[in-house]
C-alpha cells in the first residue's frame, strides 16, 4: 500500500502534497478529481471528505487527511522539511496559516477566476482582492529581506505552501516586478533537491 | 520575563491564545490593541507584526509569533493539549486549517459586521456568507457524531480553534438549533480544566 492523492493537476493546493511526497521520496498514486465538473461534491467523494474539496490524502492504512497544509505537516514530521528548533517550527506554522488566511483567498482566488474560469472575480468591495493580494506579497517581500526561506535558513514546508500560488500569481493578474526578494526565493525554492513543478506527475 | 499577548478582548482569534496560556498554567500579560481605532496598523505595531493583525504573541525571550493557530501549536507542544499519536496530531492541524479557511471567513466575518460594526457584511455573492458558514457547521456536526472532540477522544487545540467563533456564531446571525452535536461539544469544551471564556483576563 502506498499513499493515494485525490487531486486536480492545476490546483496549487494540490501541488503542495505532490511536491512534498516526491521530495521525501515517498511512493504515491494520483486520482484525478475535476472540480469544474463537481467531482469533489459527489456523494462518494463527500463520504471521504465531508468538506468536498481537494486535495485529499489517503494514507497507506486507508485513513484520510484533508487540508493541504495539514498534509505537509504530517508528511514532513521528523524530516528535513521541517526545522528541529521549536521557534523555527512555530514560524513554519505561522507562515502556513498566513498562506491560507491572507494570501490564498486573494492570490489563488484571482487566478481561479481569471485563469480557470476566464472571468473577473466577483468582489464585494472592488479592488479588495488586488489590494489584499499585494499586501500579502509585501509581507513576504519583507520577510525574505531577513532570511532566505520563510522559517529562516532552511527550506521547509512553509516555502512549499507559499510557492504554490505565488509562482503562478501572474495568472491571477499580480505582477512580481516590484518584489525582487520573492523572485529570488522562487528561484531558490525551484532548485531544491527533487523539486517538481505543477505539471509533473509520478 | 513572561509571555506578552497583544490582543483585543472581543476577538475570537485573540481568545484562543488567552485560554491556551491559562489552561497550560503559563503566566502572561496583555497589551490591548483596538483594531477599530487602527491600532494594529500603526508603524510601531507593524514593526512587530508586518501583517498588521492581532493576536501577536511576544515570547519570554522577546521574539514574536503571529497567527492564532500557530500560537496554539507552539504553546501546546509536548502538552496534553495536542495528541501524541501522529495521525491524531495531523487531524488537529486539518481542523485548524479548516477553521481558518472554511469557518472563520464566514462565521467570524458575519459576527464582525453584525455585532461589532452593526452593519450587514458586504458580499460579492449575496447569501454566500450564510451558505458557507452553515456548510462549515454541517461538516463540524458530522465530525462530532463520530468523536467527542475534533482530534478524537482528547480535547485539543483544534477544539480551542473551533470554539472561538462557534460559541458566538449567533452574534453573526447563525443559529445552532439544528446542530445538537455542536451544542453538546461546546458544553463539553467549556468544562475542561481551567477553561476561561471570552471576558476573562488574568
Ligand atoms: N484549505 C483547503 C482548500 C482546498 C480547496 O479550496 N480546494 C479547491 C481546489 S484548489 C476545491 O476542491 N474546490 C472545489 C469545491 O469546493 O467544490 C486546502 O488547503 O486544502
Ligand atoms: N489569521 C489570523 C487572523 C487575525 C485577524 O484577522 N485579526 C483581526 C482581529 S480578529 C485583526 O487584527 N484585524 C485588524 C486589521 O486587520 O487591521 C489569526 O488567526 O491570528
Amino acid at each position: 500500500m502506498t499513499y493515494r492523492l485525490y487531486h486536480m493537476q492545476s490546483s496549487g493546493n494540490c501541488w503542495k502534497p505532490r511536491v512534498a511526497l516526491h521530495q521525501l521520496g515517498l511512493d504515491f498514486e494520483l486520482v484525478d478529481v475535476d472540480i469544474m465538473k463537481g467531482e469533489s461534491r459527489t456523494e462518494a467523494f463527500m463520504a471521504r471528505n465531508p468538506n468536498g474539496r481537494v486535495p485529499l490524502l489517503e494514507l497507506p492504512d486507508g485513513r484520510f487527511l484533508a487540508e493541504s497544509n495539514a498534509m505537509l505537516a504530517y508528511l514532513a514530521e521528523g524530516t528535513d522539511l521541517i526545522p528541529a528548533d521549536r521557534y523555527a517550527r512555530a514560524l513554519v506554522f505561522q507562515w502556513m496559516f498566513f498562506e491560507q488566511y491572507s494570501h490564498e483567498p486573494y492570490i489563488a482566488v484571482a487566478r481561479y477566476w481569471r485563469h480557470l474560469e476566464g472571468k473577473e472575480p466577483p468582489e464585494a468591495v472592488p479592488g479588495q482582492i488586488e489590494d489584499r493580494g499585494y499586501a500579502a506579497l509585501g509581507v513576504m517581500e519583507q520577510r525574505l529581506a531577513e532570511a532566505p526561506f520563510f522559517a529562516g535558513d532552511i527550506y521547509s514546508i512553509a516555502d512549499i505552501a507559499l510557492y504554490a500560488y505565488t509562482h503562478v500569481a501572474h495568472e491571477g493578474g499580480f505582477s512580481l516586478e516590484d518584489f525582487p526578494n520573492i523572485r529570488a526565493w522562487l528561484a531558490r525554492t525551484a532548485t531544491t533537491p527533487r523539486f517538481v513543478g505543477m505539471d509533473w506527475r509520478p
